[in-house]
């Protein structure tokens, strides 16, 4: 290991650089108008995955965004054969006007690197491949079975993903996932995530008048679809943030007292949370802490609303329409096609007779949690020690990768979430950026993984 | 008079195509960038103020848009002397994906012509010019003094109107005000308000934390400003439309039980009502009908909302900022500046304290009421009826013309609201427009006007 890893801290600024690359493809998934940015995108993750040295490697079309994939299988049939997965496409940049320097054009600032998708999720693909090519330059092989998928739609819900994976079921085999899309708890404190919420995310559209009317003419007459609106929003959570929709927490299963337990010995000011974000207050659920809300417990959100005049001045319209984007996210054990029905029902019930409501879907997936004695799991305990000094601790993150969902499901595998981003990189808003030392020890973590997993034997049925 | 009548029959042709021109003019008052061709609009009507052959035609400026000022007073001191007030700017157009055809390409199709402007309020001010016109090509005088006043700003609340009025009361001293702004009860059915509502236009800015979140990291941690928005607007309002505000209806005169019985006699078909709207339901306040609320009832309404992610797809943002433009349509009697302060105390009141809340006011303005007896009132009643041959029935209109309040305070002087607009033509939304049928007649109603005023002996203290 020592020649691996000195390769990796010698050539750390070159990669750095090679990354800023990566990171000028505008792959906003979710943008028509970048098809082609996030084909461009593929085709850069294809190069890089053959320059480090993996086989069979290929684009597989999908009926939107390509599917990248490579491999190398000569580790020996006793050896675990793990699949790394990760996304190449970002999320969208607006608001624009919020950035510091433009999303596409990656500047290093104090230590961390800005750019869109700098930590979600391109910085940490790449210290994956990385950490691949140093094995592949120094050994010539790497010590586990290696498969490698990185898609193009995560930050639209993974469409087509799951159809693939089920199409590929055996290209895709393996005896663990390892997803580096979380974050650590903190600068300095390595830890490992187990559990991830699922998400609902719905839309409500709200029409009124067949056209946009002049308020004063039609003012008191008819019901106005952005009050209609605001009607049913506020009736999804009460004052304290405990969402009302029937049913909604039938499935939910509470933290265990030791879980709680733990989670109370995990570093949180508060104080300092609420001056990172300028606010006076926290908010949510009542009888739980703020870390157990954002990460154990179920929420509500609305995540965009929109109707009517929104520019400078003053235009007296009563509008047609108004909409909103709303969203839950889910603790395991919720599932989302459940909760989406149960979300259109009490929205339904709650509408306004004087308006038409139409509720969609337009993504879901469950929550996950790993089970902190698997090997592959105690193997990322010690890949993580020697890399930053620190024995990790355990985290839950409060954001959804439905995709672990699936490889558990379809493939059997169990999910290593293996995050380096750290809680305010801002993954979706503007000035998103990747603090470069972990960038560093993120590459070094993930070289020790593949180390410490071949001390797997899985002769023995995985018990090392 | 008969010799005017047939002057404007013949060249009724040739004054709507001159139309066209004045509406192919962008002047949309609220858009920064419209203001070059604002004052374009200014110059148009200084022009046509010449030819008609107004005297004195000029065009004073303001800290925004300019004000057009023309006038006629050689018809001797026993005879009126009216101000005619109008105005040249327009309303925005979005969502312009919903125009059938351009905004500001006029085009005529079953006897009215598209455009916006058409009805609001170019189409009203060119018939008042082109009655002018009919009364000096054919006799070469005007048989009343006559001033004629038109501004750019009465779509964003005539902001420096009243400031120009106070600097200029000797220029614009007159004897009754004249407003071609408003709509006749129906097709076939003239009428003349004698009422407007007035308005309170309040903005609502709420800011959650200082920057977009990732709702997975974050929900269930921190309020979310489109939430706690929602939750605002709909304390506005109870499920029946009454406005919640502390004091709102403290001023409200209610309709007299005459007014109500008189009300009760206007045509509505309530049934046609929801079918041109394709609404399954009125709305609004118990205790009083359709017409009376959209005219003689104050209300509250939602003009915009927007906050978070609006575009295809879905983004999981907890957005850092929301906001709502919420208007009041005000009946006489009550302020708009007090309505304003108890709109903010209330909000204030009901805000959740984990979101930062500020009110501010766009603009507002009184209501007002014109007495039935008065002799510019009935003479009023007489020139409608020749041009329509019935009797014009009285109503109140829902919309607000703040400058009318203005004039009653600064001038002394009363306003007489002679409209020739249908309810159903689109003012403040796509497909604006202007039945030619009403443009005609509306002609024939002004040159009347002019000469009915006439029979009206000011030596007698205007009492005819």
């Amino acid at each position: 290991m020592d020649k691996i890893l000195s390769y990796i801290d010698s050539n750390i600024g070159s990669f750095t650089e090679q990354l800023k690359d990566f990171l000028r493809i505008p792959s906003i998934s979710t943008n028509p108008d970048n098809r082609g940015d996030v084909r461009k995108c593929a085709q850069y993750v294809e190069e890089r995955m053959k320059e480090v040295g993996l086989e069979n490697v290929m684009i597989f079309d999908t009926p939107l965004h390509p599917i990248v994939f490579g491999e190398w299988l000569h580790a020996g049939g006793d050896k675990p054969t793990i699949l790394i997965y990760g996304h190449y496409d970002v999320q969208p940049v607006d608001p624009i006007d919020l950035w510091t320097d433009p999303p596409f054009e990656p500047v290093i600032k104090d230590g961390k690197i800005f750019a869109r998708g700098a930590v979600d999720d391109k910085g940490q693909v790449f210290l994956q491949l990385k950490s691949i090519e140093a094995h592949m330059k120094n050994n010539g092989a790497l010590p586990v079975n290696v498969k490698f998928i990185v898609e193009g739609e995560e930050e639209i819900g993974s469409v087509n993903l799951e159809k693939f994976i089920i199409d590929h079921k055996d290209l895709l085999k393996c005896d663990y996932v390892v997803v580096s899309d979380t974050s650590m708890f903190g600068k300095g404190i390595p830890s490992i995530c187990y559990g991830l919420r699922g998400l609902a995310y719905m839309q409500i559209n709200v029409t009124g008048p067949n056209r946009d009317l002049h308020s004063g003419s039609y003012g008191g007459g008819v019901d106005n679809p952005i009050n209609a609106l605001a009607h049913i929003i506020s009736k999804l959570k009460d004052d304290k943030g405990k969402i009302l929709i029937d049913g909604f927490y039938d499935d939910v299963i509470d933290m265990t007292s030791e879980e709680r337990d733990e989670y109370s010995k995990l570093p949180f000011d508060e104080i300092k949370y609420k001056e990172g974000l300028d606010i006076d207050e926290v908010f949510g659920e009542e009888g739980y802490s703020t870390l157990e809300r954002v990460s154990a417990r179920p929420t509500l959100d609305c995540n965009g609303i929109w109707g009517g005049f929104s520019g400078e001045g003053a235009k007296t319209v009563l509008p047609s329409k108004a909409g909103a984007k709303v969203s839950m996210r889910l603790v395991p054990n919720q599932h989302p096609e459940k909760i989406e029905k149960l979300f259109e029902k009490y929205v339904m019930k709650i509408a306004p007779k004087s308006v038409k409501v139409e509720v969609k879907s337009l993504h879901g997936g469950m929550g996950a949690l790993t089970p902190l004695d698997s090997p592959a799991m105690k193997a990322a305990v010690s890949a993580m020690e020697m890399a930053y000094g620190a024995r990790p601790l355990f985290t839950r993150e409060g954001g959804s990768i439905p995709v672990v969902n699936v490889f558990q499901t379809i493939l059997n595998a169990p999910t290593i979430l293996l995050g380096f981003g750290l809680p305010d990189e801002n993954p979706h808003s503007p000035d998103e950026h990747f603090d470069l030392e972990n960038f560093h020890k993120g590459i070094k973590t993930c070289a020790h993984y593949l180390n410490e997993l071949s001390k797997i034997n899985m002769k023995n049925n995985g018990k090392n």
